[in-house]
């Protein structure tokens, strides 16, 4: 069976391939793996036959024979285990890969979301011009840690990784690329990633999708 | 060599077994390896030679023979992959495993450090007392999924697992636990891991350092 990923059937990104499925689909490509879409409106995110392949009703799921999984990391590193070229070969390496893969998604995304949160959720309120500068202190802090250990090395384990796509793809949401021209060494961390071939078309196969969508609604 | 865990010299948590060594070390007991650990007082953490094992200057790291690891959820995986006991046997089972091992860290975990961050680090600021309710209804959205996903299961996947480790650490965090009356499925859960022998013991060696560091102080 093609494996099937659940996709926002109107992704709220405007077609900026920023929603998590975005990492999953530039991993098949790398990996050379064709796949389906199951585009989900917000409403059938909620529904118990969608929560049963995603229990907290978000996208993106990743459906194969008798196996249906979720957690976009998870996805990338299931993706990565059973293909070659995103992992490296060394085992210390590959657990220093995943462990980025970790920090990708537990520690330098949730800063990341934290703003988007104040700014998407609580945008209205009186407090969120105050806290958008606490907000970007803790970033920042992250992100000049990022920076350091990148150094001059073009990807987080020498060649190119899973870590890589689970990263770049935490660093593309606008929270961070707000403050990237701080840290000119991660923007072009993420221009290399954004140049990548799989990159380029995971990005095209997305926007060719939300834009098909807006015009079916015109 | 003895696998080392880093550790706060003086943990913040006041010997509550909050720190992420604790998912670290209850997974070295599960899985019966013997480890030392190396206690780090704030000023190390953010020295470069700690910064070269963790990035962020953080704890845990877990250092072997030519290999340092950070990030909890990705040295409690290296442990898990590393020894049985940790993992379902069955391919489907144990990838489903890693996706709750995700979701822990990245999207349980998340929503109850922000609580953690609007009292610990934002708690002067008048809009904390208004914030707070805003979080806690995220938050609680969450563990409704959480409850739902577990059902009467015991464990997330069946047998006991990392996953359980990584959740149920999560869910010990005072931010989760003030919640815990409005889901006993999941207090029920938690009450499961601490009653594991390894929890048990885990949770005494954290609490005896705790303390011998505390009378060497007085």
């Amino acid at each position: 069976m093609t494996p099937i990923v659940s996709v926002f059937a109107a992704s709220p990104d405007g077609g900026r391939g920023l929603a998590r499925d975005m990492a999953v689909r530039w991993a098949l490509i790398e990996a050379g793996v064709a796949h389906d879409l199951r585009p989900l409106s917000f409403a059938e995110l909620k529904t118990p036959e969608h929560k049963a392949r995603q229990p907290f009703g978000q996208i993106p799921t990743y459906e194969t024979d008798g196996q249906t999984l979720f957690e976009s990391g998870a996805i990338v590193l299931h993706i990565a285990e059973a293909h070659d070229g995103l992992l490296p070969a060394d085992p210390a390496a590959r657990a220093r890969a995943i462990a980025w893969m970790f920090a990708a998604v537990s520690t330098l995304e949730p800063v990341i979301v934290e703003r988007e949160v104040a700014v998407l959720v609580e945008g209205d309120r009186p407090w969120t011009p105050e806290r958008l500068p606490l907000i970007a202190a803790r970033l920042k802090a992250r992100l000049a840690d990022l920076a350091d250990a990148l150094g001059d090395k073009p990807w987080l384990e020498d060649d190119f990784s899973a870590a890589d796509i689970l990263m770049i793809c935490a660093l593309r949401r606008p929270a961070a690329m707000l403050l990237m021209p701080e840290f000119p060494a991660l923007a072009a961390y993420v221009a290399r990633g954004e140049a990548r071939p799989a990159f380029l078309r995971a990005f095209a196969d997305q926007k060719a999708r939300w834009q098909a969508d807006q015009a079916r609604r015109a």
